[in-house]
């Protein structure tokens, strides 16, 4: 059994395209439909009832675009929504969160974990919830870092403040020894050189993109929902601001061109 | 001929606040209902559209409680959505940019005058047409720097990361010699310190708040719209996000307590 209906994704602006990347390479004959809620951006120090009205109205339009499953890309709308989406939804609903606490655990071993994310995203204690699930002993080090993704959106990767400011905000990460960090927030790809830098090169940084698309394949898999093996995808792009500005920054997340992005205001 | 009616005063989220402490110092008798658009903040960096349609939605909310007056407390939002506000309401509406461009005209003299103030502030050039209309020759050096709302909002104005930023974002001004600058943002005043470390302590920084409170004075007063000379004034906050996030920071921007919040989501 197939199905040739396209994968809804969907994050509060551009960063869930990390996600997107990585479903292309592991999935690269599902269709997907990403939404970028880029005129209500960002969601990380929103509040969660906010967060879920938002989450729910996206999940709607992806309905409407007749998607068979929902990615949370978004470390924050996971936090908030996913089990409110999940309760409501016919079409199967993944986040980000539970896949990259498998991968901390699975890398971590008897080791403390790190997690970094948005003030909203860390104050919800998901991760540390994820993570006890599966490692009812594991020592984790959360901390929220809200300038990252301002950072991140300046192209300030490289720049000495970001390096200051990763100083800071990482201290008690290094303080506690950690060696596996999660990056819960999907804008934190980009910044991988800066904090091997400021960590040091032997840290694993835990990149829920790539747990999520596996774990999407699983789901797809068991529910006889994959794309048939010879299916050609199609992408659709569509945020509630201006594309152009979705468009140029938002090639720099996928890691490939994007040619055309619609406007579906919400909110 | 007077009116007790309150004054309606919005912002994308806490920043009009320091308007606000200005009206309150200059108009001690106004009422004033604030609005700040917590949940869909910042407005800097979205598109005119969008910036427009969260305008009017939120003058429809403050016009419901029956203010005789708007104020525009956010940069972005006066650059964007002044003239369709003022084209659409039957109230006065009073924004920003006007004000903050006519202090920075009589202070410059015949010398160059820098703006400061979001990416859509400063790509939208109203400053730029305010400060012409007022003076056709006035050499204005113009910059935004997405980096001080996150930075203020984190708490870190006197943190050698600001000082860094600041470094960069100012480098244009201090080349042109720079000694009036237009603080065009409403998150800036609390950058006031620093801006000064930077640029030296004989930069005159134009805060357009006590210039705003001045042209609201002048705008009630010309259409008989003053509250009685003995009004006890109310002031109510209303947010679209969770209060207690916007009570805690609203009080450092306010600079007095805030005992009530209420939510009214919008978006």
């Amino acid at each position: 059994m197939t199905n040739p209906a396209p994968i809804g994704v969907f994050d509060s602006g551009i960063g869930g395209l990390t996600v997107v990347h990585e479903l292309m390479r592991q999935l690269p004959h599902e269709s997907i439909v990403y939404f970028g809620d880029t005129a209500r951006v960002p969601y990380g120090n929103k509040g969660p009832e906010t967060v879920q009205r938002y989450s729910r109205e996206i999940a709607d339009f992806l309905e409407s675009r007749g998607v068979k499953a929902i990615v949370v890309a978004c470390n924050t709308a996971t936090a908030h929504a996913l089990p409110v989406l999940r309760a409501e939804r016919r079409v199967p609903v993944i986040g980000v969160v539970e896949p990259g606490a498998r991968a901390a655990v699975a890398a971590a071993g008897s080791g403390p974990i790190g997690v970094i994310g948005t003030a909203g995203t860390i104050r919800s204690g998901a991760y540390d919830r994820a993570i006890h699930a599966l490692s009812p002993a594991a020592q984790v080090v959360a901390r929220g870092c809200p300038l990252f993704v301002p950072l991140v959106e300046e192209g300030w990767t490289d720049h000495a403040a970001a390096r200051l400011v990763a100083g800071e905000y990482l201290a008690p990460i290094r303080a506690a020894r950690v060696e596996t960090l999660v990056l819960g927030c999907t804008h934190y790809p980009l910044l991988k050189p800066l904090l091997h830098e400021v960590l040091g090169p032997g840290v694993s940084l835990i990149d829920s993109a790539e747990e999520t698309a596996a774990e999407t394949a699983r789901v797809l898999a068991e529910r006889g929902l994959a794309a048939p093996p010879d299916a050609t995808p199609t992408y659709q792009y569509v945020c509630s601001d201006e594309p152009s500005r979705f468009r140029e920054l938002g090639q720099r997340f996928l890691g490939r061109p994007i040619d055309r992005v619609e406007s579906h205001p919400l909110g």
